[in-house]
């Protein structure tokens, strides 16, 4: 479905962008050689104005939040990204100046992570603006890191620190200070953490993207495990921290963080954090897996167990 | 981007529908593996609210338009499809029972076609309902049917009939007479031509979504030659013809007939024929493409060039 003014909009914005396989982006498709021995990994992600981002948010940063939070899903499979197909909405008050933006912001993380854009389609809509990305990966035959193989034993990590995009929206709406811009940062440009999640240091993992808590239900459902996590591991930036304890429940619960959800068996720690570092990433053991079968269980400074009203947030 | 109301929408309409690679729609990606030989053929398309289907069309129809448009970039690319992925923004007035029907109409053409769902998204939208695919299929490696390829010499031939979707557009809002249904059938459930596209019986191909003519200017565009269309061979339907001459242009440049735009040297002609008689289509010959720089000619039953005022329709 393609219009002359939609090639001219592909052409001006977008074949600048476009590498390997995609034909130019002048063709029905795109065409992507076999690589023996590797799987593809395949992720999208589609982001909408006011539900992922803020209508006011920089071109520049809503372009690279849409390609991150995809290549979020990559590290966390453990998989090296190379190509995107993107899917624009584009509402009449979009003009073509902001598309210029989006498209630099695209070019630079382009280059930072190695990928190219493979195709795409673009269509108007009377309505917020929605952008998707399909992302495509390589992983090594066999060695994807999945949701499903947390052990009894192993320990639980997480990268970064958790909870500054949640309270970064809040600053964003002006409902928290924050005077180093740090926290709105964080939630308008996630680092996604490729490289640090492999096989065999890691036995299983995922992105943390609805929050820490329910993520760490997933993936403990998903394995058939139960997960507990020791709250004063988990790590908080100096920002998250002056926030004050009021917040760090939310910081717990919502979305949008974008780090990596990892177990390893103990003898892998000094590898996993070396992995890490190789990645600039910090990492943070914040708990353990037991057997179970799916719960998490959250302990204070005590080790007794404690409950949050809210886990994650919802999308309808 | 999963929450808990998002996982149990996928669970209920969504998982169903799963196959191999999906990981069971559990995971953050899909996992493909390699399959030497052959080349992964990817394309996207994105169906938006009163732009690409109406609010009141069933939703039987419209889950299985949005599969169709995209599986017609398969067949114009000569690939056999497995699998796809699926963007959902949901808007609130869309209750679970649309979607019942939505995913019933996915597994009708999932059987139809012998394609699962391999992964996706859901999110909510304040506005029209969007409805993304990503589609994967294999292509012989080296045989996949481009655009750029059509030479001096072939001739130009299209699967089915032309207009009946443009038209159809016109009977769905009332403005055209339809008594059997057919126009606004062909509206809402393209039928994707797969199978006829194949090397080397063909030279180049695409899908005609966008007008015939204009889709022929990029055929020739992208190929640099020239396209000479004989309108008198341009295949109508009986219901095309009984709406009158009048309507004939638009026939012409009107969106959404999803029949291939092939060419192919003359003497294989009876080879295309025997393919597209296999698939269940008719095939006809439309006119030549000749030694140029991408322009198209339409010529009248006299071989007089003629001109008409609008070339396809612009998404935005």
């Amino acid at each position: 479905m393609i219009a002359n003014g939609e090639f001219n909009f592909i052409a001006r914005h977008f074949r600048p962008l476009a590498g390997e396989g995609s034909l130019d982006l002048r063709d029905d498709a795109a065409l992507i050689p076999a690589r023996p021995g590797f799987e593809l990994v395949v992720s999208t992600d589609t982001i909408v104005e006011n539900v992922h981002f803020l209508s006011d948010d920089p071109a520049e940063t809503v372009s690279r939040k849409l390609l991150r939070v995809n290549l979020s899903d990559c590290a966390a499979m453990g998989a090296t990204p190379f190509g995107y197909f993107m899917n624009v909405c584009r509402p009449p008050d979009r003009d073509d100046r902001w598309f210029e933006s989006f498209a630099a912001g695209l070019a630079e993380d382009q280059q930072l992570f190695g990928i190219h854009l493979l195709g795409g389609d673009t269509t108007g809509i009377k309505g917020p603006l929605v952008l998707g990305v399909t992302i495509l990966a390589w992983a090594v035959a066999g060695k994807a890191i999945r949701r499903t193989t947390a052990k009894p034993g192993d320990n639980v990590w997480v990268t970064g620190t958790i909870g500054d995009a949640a309270l970064g929206l809040l600053a964003r709406r002006g409902e928290l200070p924050d005077p180093d811009g740090f926290l709105g940062s964080r939630y308008q440009l996630p680092q996604p953490r490729l490289g640090v999640a492999t096989a065999p240091i890691v036995h299983a993992g995922m992105d943390i993207s609805d929050g820490l808590l329910q993520d760490c239900g997933h993936l403990a459902s998903e394995s058939q495990v139960n997960i507990i996590i020791e709250s004063p591991l988990i790590p908080l930036s100096k920002q998250v921290k002056a926030a004050g304890a009021d917040y760090w429940p939310l910081c717990l619960t919502g979305g949008d963080d974008y780090e990596l959800l990892l177990t390893a068996p103990p003898q892998n720690a000094d590898a996993l954090r070396q992995q890490a570092a190789a990645a600039g990433t910090d990492i943070t053991r914040i708990g353990r897996v037991t057997a179970g079968t799916g719960e998490v269980q959250l302990l204070d400074a005590n080790g007794e167990a404690i409950e949050l009203a809210q886990r994650g947030w919802q999308h309808f």
